[in-house]
């Protein structure tokens, strides 16, 4: 079976990013080891460029373009990490970045984008709409869509990740990672098991968006209907490139409830002192959770802090 | 002019305190940097063990009894870091600990102490009943008394800030550290002006807790009355022993608002994802202040985050 990239697919986007990417510290906390019965080491994210590891995807695929494709700038559709990433990869290189955002996206989402110094471009907020408007922008302008996780330039990036994570805490046996759309699990995954394949990786996920664990029990990919959860970077479908990653390598999907994401990321935020955003918090709920302190054959755990973009105004306690 | 402390005794604080106390890291934020106009080298105390500095004086001070006072135990009047901190530095060795709370006191300030293992014991909320009750708890268990700042070891101990610092960001010229009772400020400013006598120390006091300014504009220790600040662990009267090294060692008391403070805080969460609490953020926002700014000899600057510990149910926005 081939997937869309490989661990030498990685190894050459920590080449590329190198410089222009945070090398980020991985942190432990005694307190929170306690409570997992596990010595968990935590991957920041929270201090990846933008707030999230998103950069380190989109800051792949920028800088892998030829100069006559990266000449015609960039395109993708989206409110979140991804838009703001791409901004700023595609600044860092010079060339223009164009973002499709739903016109109901927060005012805040918006200006962060565009002090990137990307062009936003609203649109209704609906599937139709979004596709529609971003084909007329890349017929206009000729720029490449990146979109924010079913590409393999974007899932090498995140890999890259991994490879950091097993420098850092060469002790760990399995990581932990957040999924929606599986751009960040499945490079965890080539790279992590293309290193050491009896690494274990697992996915956590909200059970108000479980559309990975609906998946992996089905066998084949289910899309995300309604998805109801505050792990709001997390309400995307599986990809078509991410999909067969997480189907044949990811060893459990475990599912947290709002509650439990919650109650991590309070514990996350008052124990630990680190600011993370509740989507990062679905991991640190997964390795509190029963079923994973279950497994007693693991000790030394990598979580992913996927990033720490939070509204203040609206916290979710 | 001699003081409590000099810088030898910091240095036996550090060997003291190693492998007790946290060594704690330093950051860096390019979107502070930019809007300082300077390179900010912060130092996280809020990852210190109790999420503060304050455990390095209450540890050093516990560490450096002799074994048939330490036997004693330890006794302190405080609701905030320093009972927390005494409390594990005592468990650490061993040994008992007391602390006096007024009963007003918050019930999560008195179960933190608890859980570290302390006897809490209530009081009236007047100066008169706390001293009356540790002098009472004092003859009846004949336990140490270690006040929260105006204790040799207490600022011995907090100065290993300075010196871990001034290892960890060599370029450092000016550091500026919050001021309360004074005794890190005192401790900071020991230890850097012994290893560089030309290293610029600059106090960040709250405009509605102000003593310091007072102070060392009159040219001599006035009281502090009344203070009226967010920055909760800055109300305190500077104390006889720390009042002259601020006197002769601090360049200047750069005094900030509520609203700085606030502002300041919002930015370490927001962009640096640096999780501090309000007393911390009050040297971020002197650092932000335009008389500081002002200061273009001075591009390298250490600040001490001195903690963490914030309670979510009632953030200052």
């Amino acid at each position: 079976m081939t997937y869309a990239i490989g661990l030498s697919d990685v190894r050459q986007a920590a080449e590329r990013i190198a410089g222009w990417a945070h090398r980020t510290p991985v942190f432990t906390c005694a307190t929170l080891n306690r409570r997992a019965g596990k010595s968990l080491f935590f991957k920041c994210e929270q201090w990846q460029k933008v707030g999230a590891f998103k950069f380190r995807g989109a800051c792949n695929a920028v800088r892998k373009l030829p100069p006559e494709q990266a000449a015609r700038g960039v395109i993708t559709h989206s409110s979140g990490n991804h838009a703001q990433a791409l901004a700023l990869a595609a600044r860092m290189r010079g060339i223009a970045a164009h973002v499709v955002m739903p016109r109901t996206a927060p005012q805040v989402k918006r200006k962060a984008v565009e002090e990137y110094g990307a062009r936003v471009v609203a649109c209704e907020p609906t599937l139709a709409a979004r596709e529609a408007t971003t084909a007329q922008l890349q017929a206009e302008t000729g720029a490449i869509l990146i979109p924010p996780y079913n590409h393999p330039d974007v899932m090498a990036g995140q890999g890259t990740i991994a490879l950091e994570l097993l420098e850092q805490a060469p002790l760990v046996e399995a990581i932990i990672a957040p999924i929606g759309g599986g751009g960040l699990i499945a490079g965890v995954c080539v790279a992590a098991k293309g290193l050491n394949p009896r690494l274990r990786i697992f996915a956590a996920e909200p059970a108000g968006a479980d559309d990975a664990a609906r998946s992996k029990t089905a066998g084949k990919l289910l899309p995300q209907t309604n998805p109801q959860t505050i792990a709001d970077g997390l309400l995307t479908s599986l990809g078509e490139l991410t999909w067969p990653v997480v189907r044949d390598q990811v060893e459990r999907v475990l599912t947290v409830s709002d509650e439990e994401i919650i109650d991590a990321l309070r514990w996350m935020w008052e124990r630990a002192k680190l600011l993370i955003e509740p989507s990062a918090a679905v991991a640190v709920a997964a390795a509190l959770s029963s079923s994973f302190q279950a497994l007693t054959d693991i000790q030394h755990v990598g979580i992913v802090l996927s990033g720490g973009n939070v509204d203040l105004e609206r916290l979710p306690w």
